[in-house]
């Protein structure tokens, strides 16, 4: 690679709603032009059943909204506009989806259209709750190596395995049609470079290593007979689904003629290698050591780095892995996160507009709501939250716990009550810092990306005073697919490597939000609350086994 | 007394938020007419404040109700009607006033017609938690004869003496001023006759018995010393505060003059001693020995009579009082209750309603709400629900206690969690029945009155599955004033006697629920939950002392 850094790259970043693109210049990381496009058969709750925590996507979706984005952005820009050099993809994940022997997605092939189960299962899918307790008991049996060593000792239902488990088991048609099963975020890149054998898509480390117990200590993935010993049907799959992978920083192919024409850019331009949205996104925010990034969405991700030569032998139980290379090359990358977080707000609006159609008001009432919470004090009039309201993520994967709210007497209002599910996300953050630090990997710095970070600074001064730390917010919207851009450009060969081009391109912090010792000092007897509520809801779920 | 079965008898029901007048036919207990009016300073939330569960009604708002109530009642009759004989009054309770040395309601007084603490502290105001707490310690310290025996070993904030302690100490000037304090269903009978001396107004047994701690064994109410040693304040009444009670079969006095050419009535007319609604209620309802009858409303009253040699030395702990003769003279009646039942919805409808001004929906929501919530199973998708959003009044009075909702998740809608709250109030019937059957006093059937109960069959039928009984629901609306209105045709002598009234005037039993044995089967596990739920509750709020 011989680029400059005349050029712009491409940053796409698939959402749990929509799709970011966003045209990043190469010199410096600003963002030149940005666009949003839904996806549709999604937004209108096509193959989801919330009920039963069912979420899927069409994938369909994805490329219809990817190219409307692309076109958008580019669209916005002048005629003399730089040429792009590389074009970077971010995910959500654990999204696995099923690919027949040519790559293509299943879900695009004749007779499987509108199988939800031959559609991307997205991350926050809880179909297959019962799968990730059979690998975790056959991980902890002994007769196998203990895959979910690096993974925090708890396989979770959100992640690949128990997802393709789940689909053998119940949809045969679906499993045998199946050649391979592909994260979405070497899906994309597969697709916009004209991979026609699915065997030779390009796998990132990241969703590897977080996801699919892939690690060097194993030769990759797990073995056929754990599989096998899972469920015969497993061992039906062409094993290993993979033997390699690869870092963002790399090349994953290059853009097809078509896909050029239909985005209206050059063919060959280079694609990085993928991964999901919270790694990249640490990269745009220009993650440090021991800084925990902490992508605030619909869930969180909190992303944190450390030199494989500190982290030595260090285990942290019940996160989301530690991953050699996974966010950035050439550290180990941490993964932890909420499984809700806007989540629970958004849930909270549907929850107060049921009945009220046609009023249109979301959103003003989210603002409208926050402002009243904001005037309260810590803890409200007494309620309490706990914001599992899509199982627990991190700390110790459990999809089964479920959400609480206590303390509720007839005072409680929509305010009291919107502030105590505030209070609890930042109190599940609070546990996650606490998880790192009690074994033994220091945390350092918080810095918040994402939607919420981004639209309410009440929301990050409670995560502050909640955690005594400082938060620092960064000043992009698009950290994660500006995390793409600066892989797609350390790819596309325009930096020495990752490290320079991360220095150069990630976007600045924007403000601070430093902690209030007496808020804090109110918290803690609330956190205390939280945390019983913690161990009750842990013990009802038992009880439901 | 020697007045004849021809006339019509006139039933004063005060609940939480109206007054109904209803006129009913002596001989059969025919409901001829009947209104309702509205408490006009109470429906603008005046002198409340639901954060600290402050409620407070101003006598205004008792005396221009029942003007226009019974005005409006007596207008729907023609003009040849059968002379009205009697008149009944039942008040919500323990909702006491303070009244001046001529038994004039303190709030009506020249400087204190804006001072809460002057006027009527209504049933659900739970200001007096921690005057509550004093008084069963010092019951329960062996000092003194305890007091809360007959009710059931422990004394509410809901209660007489609890909120006069409370006023005694945190409003000198209105407690100064006040010579006696009444019971609602005490005072308005003092009015109609014009009682005009503190020391005279006629007491019925049911309010003393059950909330002001007076009986037989105790001589009365308990002694000056007693109040002396819980607050020097209470020295300074005047005791004791009465030393008398009447049973409501009996004459409180006589309609004055102005009363009679307010409403369009003879003076002279005979009123019956005043007993609460749900106990008259009962009555209404034609209660017989170990039926249950329920007053399904904002809250629930449940009222039980026995014949008291059956009862002999049998105590049941934890609720509302067993006190002599006060549902139905010759019967012990028993009292329990739960502190919100219809309250649970109107909560839960308020908070829906949030940030929708101008919609006007109330009432519709619900009933749209519940038509969802009827289509889903016990249990819904896994929601639960703790129904003491006003703290519990039986089992075991504490209202420090609050509601939970657990087993949330991103598909909890608001019909799932209606149903979790419709459940959970079912379950804390049926925690009652359990109370009254573990301690030696069998509930032989279940019969509901009462708003929730006439209007919602869904919700019966989830009472008749969670408890596993027939619950009989009674065709008339106004079940409490009927029962006023049969005491005030026996207190005007129409009947031989207040066995002989009910038997003639009681209404009828309109539809009957029988417990579907597989729904209860559901709901059995899932009240195995609220009860983990409620040991919950009740260690957090222990944790808060």
């Amino acid at each position: 690679m011989n680029a400059t850094k005349d050029g712009t790259v491409l940053g796409l970043d698939f959402g749990s709603d929509s799709v970011r693109a966003v045209v990043v210049r190469v010199v410096d990381g600003e963002e030149l032009s940005s666009a949003v496009a839904t996806y549709p058969r999604w937004a209108e709750g096509r193959f989801c059943d919330a009920t039963r925590q069912q979420f899927r996507q069409h994938p369909s979706d994805y490329l219809e909204a990817m190219t409307t984005a692309v076109r958008d952005a580019l669209a916005q820009l002048p005629s003399d506009k730089a040429p792009v050099i590389g074009i970077g993809v971010d995910t959500t994940g654990s999204s696995p989806l099923p690919v027949t022997a040519d790559g293509t997605a299943l879900a695009l092939k004749d007779g499987f259209g509108t199988d939800p189960d031959a559609m991307c299962i997205l991350w926050k899918d809880h179909t297959s709750v019962a799968e990730a307790k059979e690998i975790n008991d056959l991980c902890h049996s002994g007769q196998f190596p203990d895959y979910t060593k690096y993974v925090g000792g708890i396989y979770s239902s959100e992640w690949y395995w128990a997802k393709i488990l789940n689909v053998g088991r119940k949809n045969p048609t679906v499993f045998r049609a199946a050649a391979n099963w592909v994260e979405l975020c070497d899906w994309v890149p597969s697709v916009l470079s004209g991979v026609d054998d699915a065997a030779k898509i390009v796998r990132g480390c990241c969703a590897a290593g977080h996801k699919a117990l892939f690690h060097p200590e194993f030769d990759g993935l797990p073995s056929r007979a754990w599989l096998q010993a899972l469920d015969p049907c497993l061992g039906n799959l062409t094993t290993p689904l993979f033997s390699q992978t690869r870092t963002s920083d790399q090349v994953a192919g290059f853009l097809t003629s078509d896909w050029a024409g239909r985005f209206g850019l050059n063919a060959g331009i280079p694609i990085a290698v993928g991964a999901f949205d919270c790694h990249m996104g640490a990269v745009g925010a220009g993650i440090q050591p021991y800084s925990l990034v902490r992508v605030m969405g619909t869930s969180t991700c909190d992303i944190l780095v450390a030199p494989p030569q500190e982290v030595k032998d260090t285990l942290v139980g019940g996160i989301c892995g530690q991953v050699p290379d996974s966010v950035l090359p050439g550290y180990t990358g941490f993964e932890a996160g909420q499984s809700s977080f806007g989540d629970v707000f958004a849930w909270f609006e549907r929850l107060l507009q049921w009945g009220h159609t046609g009023r249109g008001r979301s959103g003003s009432l989210l603002s409208e709501l926050e402002k009243e919470a904001a005037a309260l004090p810590p803890g409200a009039y007494g309620e309490r939250a706990l914001d599992w309201l899509n199982g627990r993520r991190t700390p110790d994967a459990d999809q089964t716990v479920r959400a609480m709210l206590s303390g509720l007497h007839l005072g409680s209002t929509a305010p009291s009550i919107y502030r105590a599910l505030i209070e609890a996300t930042a109190f599940g953050s609070r546990a996650i810092v606490e998880r790192f630090e009690e074994q033994g990997i220091p945390v350092k710095s918080v810095v918040a990306i994402g939607g919420i970070a981004r639209k309410s600074d009440f929301i990050s001064q409670v995560c502050a005073d909640v955690m005594n730390r400082k938060v620092d917010v960064v000043q992009s919207d698009q950290a994660c697919a500006r995390g793409a851009a600066i892989f797609a450009a350390t790819a596309a060969g325009a930096y020495e490597d990752i490290h320079a081009a991360k220095d150069a391109m990630h976007s600045p912090v924007e403000k601070s939000f430093e902690p209030d010792p007496v808020a804090h000092e109110a918290y803690n007897a609330i956190y205390a609350d939280y945390q019983r509520m913690g161990a009750f809801a842990n013990d009802i779920a038992g009880g439901h086994d």
